[in-house]
């Protein structure tokens, strides 16, 4: 039977999500406790990565087994076995139809930024930018990653060549609580780096340093240019993945 | 000349405040500092010690020096000095009569509890309950603190012998926002784990542990008995020292 698992972390002490040599990742944890619960090695299957120092709520995964075990259970005797900065929220048995990646609805990302007084206290937590942003200003930047683009220049180029660059942004949310604003974004899938581009760019814009036609040209798949704004990892957070009701 | 200086820092990583030997403390980081900026050594007094793990968005402390800086350039030196987990927020000069202990007129310490589920991103910033709370019991059993109180019962017993366990607690405020209860205490002065157990036996009356008779005996100076309950450290903040305006 199949398993889906909704874990939340911290990810200011480990190398990333995906399972490396001799580094500390979250997946290589939650392995390591299912091998404690099933006696076996179990492979899971997850949304998709989050990098080094990237935090998540919602993050989902999925493994396969022969052994029967109830949800809250297995729930336990994870969390047992998990370091303090990984956290089970929920476990539910799905049917063999279901995939992690595959069967994504949507995913929503936030992204934290204080542009008060460094705050050591979050500095692990939210990006401490240090001077004031024009929400006004970041909302119409965002407008123009909204909808299906080619986010070919909004991407990492280290990784083998993708089949496509195209991705669609279905919704981007500003707010602003005294001196923190958040910034969600919900699409149906996203490239590495692609939110932390995005939201660099959009800080660009508040700067002077990039114009909304500079924007517009960078996500037309033509433009030879590569995004080289990038917000730091700390302050990501994959808040939720969402599947089609079945 | 004397200077006054808040500073923030993140308790986590941290051997509590005050200097011991061989331990990574937060005075023990600011003197480095300062050192660094003056090539001598400066010793600093401050409005009190932070046990390990608590935090502070408004500790204070002075000290003495002979050469004049301008505060805005000691600020930006100090914090190029100090690890990323310590932040210099404000530095004034301040006439010869200011000391950070003795001339206190209020501290206001802030108190966070998760009544729900395990948050592993806020595991050193938040107490981790784990279990619902009813605000109106921690208000009643709160009341019974506010005022001039004996509260050697309330504090640890491991220092040499006070001169006097005499506090007074000016207001204590809770409030609940989704699961997380925050709670203030502004006093002229705390002793030793005394917040902590003020909260922990608030708690205790919660779960029917205690009842209001208990509390109002405990702090009657003939009660013999010391206080068990304490909650942990990572949910505790020192957040304002207040000075009378001179």
């Amino acid at each position: 039977m199949r398993y889906k698992v909704i874990v939340s972390y911290d990810g200011t002490l480990f190398d990333g999500y995906q399972i490396q040599k001799d580094k500390r990742t979250i997946q290589n944890e939650i392995q390591i406790a299912l091998a404690k619960l099933y006696q076996k090695e179990i492979k899971i299957s997850s949304s998709g990565r989050t990098d080094k120092g990237v935090h998540a709520y919602g993050q989902v995964f999925s493994y396969e087994t022969e052994k029967e075990i109830e949800p809250y259970k297995i729930k336990k005797a994870l969390n047992t076995y998990l370091p303090k900065d990984v956290s089970i929220i929920n476990v539910n048995k799905v049917d063999d139809s279901f995939h992690p990646r595959g069967s994504i609805k949507n995913k929503e990302y936030v992204y934290k930024i204080n542009i008060g007084t460094f705050n050591p206290i979050e500095r692990n937590y939210v990006y401490q930018h240090g001077y004031d942003l024009d929400v006004k200003k970041l909302k119409k930047a965002a407008k123009l990653f909204v909808g299906t683009h080619n986010f070919k220049n909004f991407c990492t180029n280290d990784e083998e060549e993708k089949k496509t660059y195209v991705r669609t942004v279905n919704k981007i949310s500003i707010s602003k609580k005294d001196d923190i604003i958040i910034i969600s974004i919900v699409g149906t899938g996203f490239l590495r780096y692609m939110v932390r581009m995005i939201i660099g760019t959009m800080i660009a814009y508040n700067d002077g340093k990039v114009d909304l036609d500079n924007i517009k040209f960078s996500l037309d798949e033509r433009c030879p240019n590569r995004t080289i704004y990038k917000v730091p990892s700390e302050g990501l957070y994959l808040m939720k993945v969402t599947y089609p009701q079945r």
